[in-house]
Formats: structure tokens, sequence, C-alpha cells
């Protein structure tokens, strides 16, 4: 499995949704590498991370099709065929959530049933991996978390994630449409949106810190997370695709180790050398539907795929820096406004 | 609270949304003799529960308002000046969950968002218990089941109730719009929609011997479950909407004691002295969403409010199944044609 899980993707009919985005574009970045013919589906809604430069030196070795997941009769065309389908679309801001439910639902919860729909009617023999949340899990009761931990979303957007995320399971199990979920932690990397604060905190920082300026921690930085190289998560994407040990499962994939955010921001400064960081009062919004630490146990999806992290925090920081530092005008206007954010 | 809980409600504005429904209904009427002031909210969609006949011998002593929850404009009107709203407006049914999964996610995932953002915005001081389910947890791990149980539903509307709880906890964290759910199990009684089996198969059950019918019992009839009589949950409710140590919580709300299929089907036939039961196979499409034996341990709610079951299993089917023998053909039509059902 090690080994062969890559080779399965050779001239395999791959579609990813939400595939302009952060973790959608990179994991085609392997896919494409690894032979496989990629269709990226994504609706490039402003603010929501699809990017047409997150598959720049790439685009005439795969197909763009932009379309919206929430769109059936659309859905139902480009599920045809195919053999695996990366479901990463989604809404992914926990603040959005909470200032418009509706959309959220909408975009993390019915647009599930529109895809897997589709696949039912007309592509059940096709292999989905969902992109899940630890927000699924809200405040955790315990470290480290996992799968058995009570799903207890604390926000809107968690809750929806998590209907979304049963839609899968109850699809494989009951109409046989193959189907797991990959409760990410705190993915970062190249290609995240940092054009404002609402989609991770960790791409924000690093954006403040290459701009030398002030990372906002709210508290005392104590607080725990975990973190993955979005190479590491598209490499769980893999394996969760090809490896059908994984179906009707949802699985943990989070970081090696937890660090604090003190630990990580001066981390994060001490790599750019640049920024400075500061700490701050919670904002009542936020604390509302703050969760403490949290880091998950992703021992279950190990034990299953043979899934590793490989890239140490000081190192993925490092390259997510350069990317950038070099890209920096594909990924932040000159009329961004900057506010305080942390996570 | 063993007493204060009911004298809270003289004068009270109380809302029930599916009103006309089968719980609804029982609640409004206990409401009613407490001197509350109700306001019963029901679309009366066919084959959904509400029937205008459940207000019988009450219609004049309380408000009736047809609306359908997924209505926004309208909720925010009837929600105002409201103390309590039970909150039970839903489509009950497993199997059309799984048919047309959409309008299932209308109307008890979208529709409680419509709900919440409506006593949001024009009621927040507001209390709102909402109707859950047992349905939310699938086949337990182990028996009796708490709350502490996995989430983990196995069909749509399993995960549409989930999300649609989900809702309420955290609008009562997050917005301070005080909420809770009662997750019911097996709710039996009068009122209860009998003209199909697709809502519980305990009214189908009962019906079905009252006709002098072959109750059909998928497997050998040895699966477990637990049921309540309507005004033991209807009490439930009271208690629940007049204690804010429920605030934010989700509690079963199950019998006393679990019986077999074999068993309460047998009592049931003694004490309508009609009926016989037959044990049949299992179809495929009911055995795949089916959960096994389920009895709940509803000592949270016990501890919390002083709520228990006061009605036995024989004393509810009696009263049961006279009520529906008078009024029949208020819940039968003619032209209605029986299909075979089990749980």
């Amino acid at each position: 499995m090690t080994v062969s899980y890559r080779e399965f993707y050779r001239s395999r009919k791959v579609m990813i949704t939400g595939g302009l985005g952060f973790i959608g574009s990179n994991l085609a970045r392997q896919l494409v590498d690894l032979g496989a013919r990629v269709l990226l589906v994504d609706s490039l809604i402003p603010d929501y991370g699809g990017n047409l430069f997150n598959i720049d030196g790439m685009a005439d070795r795969l197909q763009v099709n932009i379309a919206d997941v929430r769109q059936q009769s659309t859905m139902n065309y480009l599920v045809r065929d195919r053999d695996v389908i990366f479901n990463l679309a989604g809404q992914v801001s926990h603040i959005d959530s909470m200032r418009d439910p509706y959309s959220d639902l909408e975009i993390n919860c019915r647009s599930q049933l529109t895809v897997l729909e589709a696949c039912r009617t007309y592509n059940p023999g096709v292999k989905v991996v969902f992109a899940g949340t630890r927000q699924v899990y809200g405040r955790p009761d315990s470290l480290p978390v996992r799968e058995s931990h009570l799903v207890r979303p604390t926000d809107v957007n968690g809750i929806n994630k998590a209907a979304g995320e049963y839609y899968h399971l109850v699809y494989n199990n009951v109409f046989g449409v193959r189907a797991c979920s990959l409760r990410l932690t705190n993915v970062y990397g190249p290609r995240q949106l940092i054009r404002h604060n609402r989609q991770g905190f960790i791409g924000w920082f690093i954006r403040v810190a290459i701009e030398n300026g002030v990372i906002h921690i709210y508290g005392d930085g104590s607080q725990l997370r975990d973190f993955v190289y979005v190479d590491d998560a598209a490499d769980a994407f893999l394996r969760a695709g090809a490896d059908d040990a994984c179906n009707g499962e949802a699985f943990n994939v989070g970081g090696e180790a937890p660090h604090s955010l003190r630990e990580v921001t001066d981390l994060l400064v001490d790599v750019a050398q640049s920024g400075r960081v500061q700490y701050v009062e919670w904002p009542a919004e936020k604390k509302a539907i703050d969760i403490g630490s949290f880091y998950a146990d992703s021992s279950k999806f190990a034990g299953t795929t043979g899934w590793a992290p490989s890239i140490s925090l000081r190192d993925g920081l490092h390259r997510t820096v350069a990317f950038y530092r070099q890209h920096y005008r594909q990924y932040v206007d000159a009329t961004d406004t900057p506010e305080p954010s942390s996570p």
C-alpha cells in the first residue's frame, strides 16, 4: 500500500471540488505528477479561496471547470466516469457562518447532498473523499482528540460540516457510494487564501510576518494546536482515495505534535526574520466560539493507510514564507486592508 | 420544581410548531389546561401528521396559525412576544428522507435555522425546546444509550435532525437564545398519524391490531425498544420549557424499561383483543438503515428536572386502542391502502 497508492492514480480520472483552492490545488499538483487525468471544479466565489494562480505552471496538464457544487444538473454531468472525487469545496470561515448561516448551510451541507445524489444516480462506482474538519468536535473533553470523541460543534460551520460528513458515511453504508472523511486540523502551506483573516489563522499570521507587521494573539498564547503541511494533507487524500479500507469511516488527520500559539508564532518570526507578536484580549464574538486547546490523535488513519506527516513545522514554515514572498502579489491585492486576527 | 413547573405556564404565551401533530397537540392539551395562551403553528402538509381533529374539543381555547416553518418572514412575526417555543415541526419518516433527502433537509435542518434566526432577531429572550430523536445515535455501541454515546446517524433524517439539534445548542451558547433538545425514543398514544406506516411503527401496529389484521415484524422480534406514552413526553417538554437548568443540553427522553418487539406486539394483541403477529424477512431497503436493539438511559433528564414516565405500557396501549377505536374515521380514510411495516 505505501508504494502502490501513488501508482494507483496513473491515468485515473479524478475530480477535485474546490480544486482551485488551497488544499485542492496542492493535491492537483501531486495528482498531475502521478499521471492522473485531473478535473478541477471550482466556483471561484470571491473570498472563498479559489485562485487561478494556484495552478500556475500546470494549467495545461489538467482541466478546469468553473461551476458551483450547489448546482445539481452540473454536478450530475461532471461526476460521470470519474474514478475518484476529492470533495473539498466549502465555505471555511467560522465567523461568516455565524453571520450568514444560510449560505454556510447551502455550501457546506446541502451541496454535499448534491454531489452525493449525482454520484448515486450517475456514477455509483465512484470513490469520494470528503474534506472534514476538527471543528466538528468543538471544545474537546480530553486531549489528544480521537474519533471516539463526541461530535459537538460550537458554531454553525462546524454543524454543517458535520452534517456534510455524515451524508458521505450514510451514502457509503446505505447506497454503496464508497466514501470517507478526513477531519483535518490546521493545514498550512503555499496557495492558501491570505487576502483576509477569516480562513484559518496560520495563513494570516504568515502574511503579517512577511509584511513585518504585528501578529495579534488573543489571550496568552498558551493554547495548543497541531499543524499539517499541505503536502502531507494532500498525501492523506491520495491514500484515502486509493484505499477501500477507509470506506464509511471518518479519520483525524493532524500534525505530529501540538504547539502552543506562542511557540508557533515565535518560530514563524524566527523563520521569516520579520514580524513581531503582540498578545491582546479576546473579542467577545470570537471567544464565544473558541474551543481552547486542541490537537488530534491521527493514529486511526496512520494505522489504516500508513500515512504520517513528513514535513516539520519549521521546514513547512520556511517553504511557505518563501512561496508567499515570491508570489505575494498573486495573493494580496494592493487595496487589501488587514485587520487583527487570532485562532 | 416538581410542582411549580406546571404553574409556570399559567398565562404564558407559548407557541408549538407542528402543533397540530401528534406530540404537539397532546402537549397543547396540557398547556391549555394549565392556563397557557397557546399558539399552534402547523403547515398541515398531507402525510406529515398534522390533523385538525387533534384539537377537537379545545379549538376555542387556543389559536391556530397555518404556516410553514421554512418561511422566514412568517416565523419572524410569529415568534414575537412568546415566552416559550416548543419546536416540534418536522418530517419524521426515515424512508422518505432517503428517497427525497432535500425535502428532509429543508424541513428538519434548514427550518431550524429559520426559527432560531427569527428568535435571535425578534425575540432573543424566548426559551426554545426542540424535539430531537434517538435516531441521531444510529446503531448503538452499548445499551442503554446515554448522551455520551457518539452521534452517528444511519440515515438522512437522523443527520438532519442532529444538525437541527446542534443549531439549537449553538444558538444557546453563542447567541444566548435559551434552548435545549429532548431526544425522544418511541412515543406512542392518541393523535398519532396512522394513515400510513412511515411515521413510527407503533402507531401502525395499533391500527393493524384494531383492524384485526396481521402485524408484520421483520426478523424474529427480539429487538429491544423503549416506549414513551405521549402524555409523559408532553410532561417532559413542560419541564424542559420551565427549567433553565436544561439550557444548552440534549437529553434522552425514553421509556421506563426496554421491551422486545415480540413482547410489545403480544401485549398489544392482548390489550386490543384483536389482530395477530407474523414474522417476516427484512426488506433490504429497511435493513440497510436498521439499528438493532435500542433503549435509552434517561437519567440525565430525570436528574435535572425530576421527570419520570408515569404511564405503563399496558395502560398506555389500552388508552391508545380505546382512542382510535372511538375516532377511527378521523385518522384512517376509507381509501387508505395498508402496506406491511415494522420498526
